[in-house]
């Protein structure tokens, strides 16, 4: 790469990059203090009146608002000498907690996990394995059992897997014709996420969702309503327990969490459920074949390092454990955002 | 502002803050590791040789290299069927510890003192009060009490304030013409680096760094060479001991860490010690007049409540605190790069 003069005598990209983590804190601040839904109804107010009605110091608040008008998170008029702040669109639609595409649960899971995980990424350099135990204290454990370690850290992270599918779900289902696919199962299905957008894009496919007995409990208390007809449920251990006849078997964002042995275990199970002609659809960030990018996937990678004991993976990788499974045919489709997709066949 | 369809459907701007803290990691995560100062001679080795001499997994250290790469920070070629990856002439240049330029110590404490008090940005909004009791059980005392709370915290703080220097330091010394004035002392001058970059500029200048005596201790053991005459050195506490005659004096990022009355009375303090025609010349972060930006500027302003007592100005604050400190024809030059330079004369 060469370097351009300016950027030899001024290196903004990295300054930008050393100010990365006070740019991620200060939205995550202004989400978990209750700026933005404060701000929902669509008042402009003052730095004070926002300290006052959400309990802050007014000199606190005054440099929190102040950063995020720099962020384009707020936006500012003056009336009557007073500056006033108001949502922008992007804080609206994304960062309030109510707003149907909220990315706040991403924002909150973001802060008060993952921000703390990253604090020990030497170490999990070091290692090469995640850093649950010095982060939370937790000692090494099965994967699920350290993020499912009490109903609420659970709730927490099932908001984290469902609202990154309010801006990705659809291009993902969409990414191939899965309209021949009726009888649909999610395997980890979470909250529904995927459900949802596969009913909405497919009228005709009925999806259940696959997971965990006390992760669906969940589930059907929080995020799928109980007169939502098209969505079923089935509780088991995807590595365990039978997994049902299906037409299509989903995976989004589950191979990445494991090791080599475990996905092959997984895929072939998958695979033995399958009759000829059944489907298996990973939605997964896909490195590119040479690793140069995208950068997204290569620092969740790293995020996969720190929490789980999985990793990112290129296409050429995920299409060699899915043939090592028993599939044939295998897809590829990138969408263009995060997540892509990958489609094999029996 | 007018938020573009794509971007309504798509907030890459918010998926870029939420990743911001992942890059800085990785960023200084390579550094803390060795990597760039490894590739420093200008080797190209693969991700494994790097982790055996750098005594890491080799899966981690392959992810956080690569994730380099994505980030332009290492260049790879093919060898053989091996990748080889090696320093770009960014990370040559900036986050190397022997390059003249180096950012590394800034990175250091990036990553080892402010992302960990940025953890609890959320109570210091609320408090309105910096946040070293929770993030390191230091009780409250005095600033500087704290940041110097070992040698060993001191020198990287001073290594910390040593190295934007690196980058901005020639910028704002020519900001005003400094030629006439011929006997300097920079108050709180901490490593001579902005002594050094007057001498550089103004052959005819004599800078004496006034700094506590501990201080200045570790600045004649770490930074500035016993052979060099045109530096002195003057023990003192600013806001207590004797401030000598000068004709300039020059506060850099001093006045920015302390409340409006602690200002005042230094600033009155340096107003008494000059003679009619002497200058005072303030380097800070500056802030726009309707504080809409600069974004760094506004984000040092939080870093400031984090771990100070103080915040981030407006020319116009600085202006303000000046003539009421007694000084007159205040003039401000903004620079382009992080910080700004103000100069007022007795």
């Amino acid at each position: 790469m060469e370097l351009s003069k300016q950027e030899l005598e001024y290196p903004q990209k990295l300054l930008s990059y050393m100010d990365g983590f006070l740019i991620s804190k200060t939205m995550f601040t202004a989400c978990e203090l209750g700026v933005f839904d404060l701000l929902e109804n669509g008042e402009a107010l003052s730095s004070k009146a926002v300290a006052e009605r959400l309990g802050t110091s007014a000199d606190g608040m005054d440099r929190l608002l102040t950063a995020c008008v720099g962020l384009q998170l707020l936006q500012v008029k003056g009336h009557q000498g007073e500056v006033l702040y108001s949502n922008t669109d992007l804080s609206q639609i994304y960062l309030t907690k109510a707003s149907p595409r909220t990315l706040y649960y991403s924002m909150a899971y973001y802060s008060q996990t993952i921000y703390h995980c990253f604090a020990f990424l030497s170490d999990a350099v070091r290692e090469g394995k995640n850093q649950y135990e010095r982060a939370f204290g937790i000692s090494p454990q099965e994967l699920f059992e350290s993020l499912y370690r009490s109903e609420e850290e659970m709730l927490k992270f099932m908001q984290l897997m469902n609202s990154i599918w309010n801006i990705c779900g659809k291009a993902v289902v969409m990414a191939f014709d899965l309209s021949i696919f009726t009888n649909i199962i999610d395997l980890g299905g979470c909250t529904g996420a995927i459900a949802k957008e596969c009913n909405s894009t497919y009228p005709q496919s009925r999806v259940t969702i696959y997971d965990l007995p006390k992760v669906l409990e969940m589930t059907r208390k929080h995020f799928v309503p109980p007169d939502e007809r098209r969505i079923a449920f089935h509780e088991g251990d995807f590595f365990k327990d039978p997994i049902p006849d299906a037409d299509l078997y989903i995976l989004a964002r589950i191979i990445h969490d494991w090791t080599e042995d475990k996905c092959l275990k997984l895929l072939s199970r998958v695979n033995k459920a399958c009759k000829p002609g059944s489907g298996v659809l990973l939605i997964e960030a896909l490195l590119y074949e040479d690793r140069s990018g995208p950068v997204t996937a290569q620092l969740y990678s790293l995020n996969m390092l720190v929490q789980t004991e999985g990793k990112e993976r290129m296409a050429s990788e995920y299409i060699s454990l899915l043939e090592s499974a028993g599939f044939k045919d295998v897809q590829v489709q990138r969408t263009g955002k995060i997540y892509d997709v990958i489609l094999g066949r029996k």
